[in-house]
């Protein structure tokens, strides 16, 4: 954890940023609203990583979320977001919220028609994370998820990791009738152009009908920006 | 200039990055296009600043211009950038080039009903640039151009230039009947989201008609993209 002076403390793991206080509320609308605003009535949603918090919070302010179950593999995370991240890691205590400490890949396999929306907060994939950019982590998603559900990865920035996008989105589109890259800005990633691959088995993001969204008190997010996301530069 | 491993040579100005060979495409694509589309007929473009070469570069792929005025305060950029970057300083030889060394406020404030086009391709706004977002500067930019005409400058990034930005848009209103804001990812620029400021005596940006677009082989502007680059996250 480090303090800076344009964007407050700063989580780094393995060097690399994870979240700073003052831009983390871009990542985390971004990789929640949008799958939860596409879904009718997502009810029991599973984070993999996220352990600085704010993704399990934007997901609980959503009405009708009922559990959220967050997998994580170094518990160390959370304590240390807690202490320094206090509004971010904000709703730990919340009841709704059930921490489990372990390998999301495994949890993964070992669930079968579940969850309604899956969420892949993950770093970099590298180390421990190397394995949740592939193919069977995709099948088990989709085996993981029930009917009519949705899942999104962050899959890094199109400036330095094409590679990874192409392949996150071609095992998407094998496994998901419905595969669609997202873009969002953070200043404190490489490029600050971010990327989310999202699938899903039967609910375009695309045709969400806007009068469908709620008002929410977001900071990035809104309903035309939920559509333009999708419309990518031409080289990505 | 500066050779950089992942973004090739790199032009600074006052210690501040004005453009590279590797993302210069998208600055240039999207201060020109969106303008250069939505106006029906651009003949006479005026560039202010813009020395590396590229925002002319682009102009002249438009099959409509017949002529591009640019001034430039500083001869040297021209030159330095001709040598060290000429796959974007290539057109300075083009007969429809006209280049003009001196003072761009006064330029613009010495012509009437000349141009279809004014783009503001400044640098920061200190120093030599520091009058160039003046609201001054939007009355003699509305003088300088004819009926039905547009004009777009640069104005840096909101994450640390939210006050900058306000006034460009809030003088350009007080000016033009039409006033809009546009972003793009450039990701050597701070932040990596960047913002131009559009200012319109009839034509709106919004409203153009995407049947109307012809094939440019560009490498981030796409007609979806400009309808897109007009929705801003919320707190922009």
């Amino acid at each position: 954890m480090i303090q800076t002076e344009e964007f407050g403390n700063m989580l780094l793991l393995d060097g690399m940023v994870m979240t700073t206080e003052k831009d983390e509320f871009v990542y985390h609308e971004m990789i929640v609203y949008v799958p939860l605003y596409t879904h009718p009535n997502p009810q029991k949603v599973l984070v993999v990583g996220g352990g600085d918090g704010g993704t399990i919070r934007e997901v609980l302010k959503h009405p009708s979320v009922t559990n959220v179950v967050q997998v994580k593999i170094d518990e160390k995370v959370v304590e240390y977001s807690k202490q320094h991240l206090p509004n971010i890691a904000s709703e730990y205590s919340n009841p709704r919220v059930e921490l489990s400490v372990g390998d999301g890949f495994m949890h993964i396999l070992n669930s079968e028609d579940e969850y309604d929306v899956i969420l892949v907060d993950s770093t970099e994939p590298v180390g421990p994370a190397a394995n949740l950019f592939t193919k069977g982590f995709y099948a088990g998603i989709s085996k993981a998820l029930k009917e009519n559900s949705i899942f999104v990865a962050q899959t890094d920035n199109p400036w330095f990791k094409g590679d990874l996008i192409r392949d996150a989105i071609h095992d998407t589109k094998e496994i998901f009738p419905i595969a669609r890259l997202y873009t969002c800005n953070i200043p404190t990633y490489p490029s600050g152009l971010w990327t989310f691959t999202l699938g899903a088995k039967t609910h375009d993001p695309l045709d969400v009908n806007v009068s469908r969204f709620f008002d929410l008190d977001t900071k990035n997010y809104t309903p035309e920006l939920h559509k333009a996301s999708f419309v990518l530069p031409k080289f990505v």
